[in-house]
């Protein structure tokens, strides 16, 4: 099955690149300021963009500095079932920021679409890590 | 084979897109300031990406307003032989531009992080043929 796969290197403590994709503030600051975010294991999450219903998120794996894997359980009908996950591993002074979005059915635009906006998701990772300023939907261009 | 796939939505006639793609001004405020490139099939084109040898790509199809393509001739070992290209169609006001970078062997770290430059790339591509402001590599945090 397809999947995208990317990566990023953050300048800045584990701790704080682990709460910015993990929590409320640090998921508003970086993806979409209207959310609701419990970071825990099997919390629910849900994420709103545009008009719509919301994305739900169910946290499958979560191991603080380590790892988080989010089962998408609605969305776009391509997105459900799909498994978004975040690895981090220190680098001297970076954090190497893993993030794949598995189990896709097919390569198709959206599928397309949405591995470009991840480069997007983790440029705005990185600056709101390093700089204290992301781009979330709402501050986009589409 | 590992491919890389992505496509942006740009608000710009599809001529601008085109060029930004294809010409040394274009290219120079998109992707990277150091380079040289001749907009026709054939020609041979360098880009200078920090220390090191220039990746050069040779223009393997020539279609204005339709498709380039690019093969890597000289780069790090694992782009050598990949081809890039930039598919465009117009969409009512938007211009589709589909990214391939096919014919990579794995998918390793250098893959994904070209994955994630890539989408930086389109994010800059949209921003110079909208808002006369790409990021070029020489303006980007690494």
């Amino acid at each position: 099955m397809p999947s995208i796969e990317q990566i990023q290197y953050v300048k800045a403590p584990i701790g704080k690149v682990f709460a910015a994709l993990t929590t409320e503030p640090g998921l508003a600051a970086v993806w979409t300021d209207r959310l609701s975010v419990t970071p825990a294991l099997g919390a629910v999450n849900t994420f709103h963009f545009g008009e719509g219903k919301p994305d739900r998120m169910k946290v499958v794996a979560f191991e603080p500095d380590r790892r988080v894997i989010w089962e998408c359980i609605d969305s776009d009908p391509q997105w459900i079932g799909t498994e978004i996950s975040f690895e981090l591993e220190q680098r001297r002074d970076k954090v190497a920021v893993t993030l794949k979005q598995e189990k896709w059915r097919a390569v198709t635009e959206f599928y397309r679409f949405c591995n470009y906006n991840w480069g997007v998701f983790l440029l705005s990772l990185k600056g709101y890590c390093e700089d204290g300023k992301g781009l979330p939907y709402q501050d986009r261009k589409f």
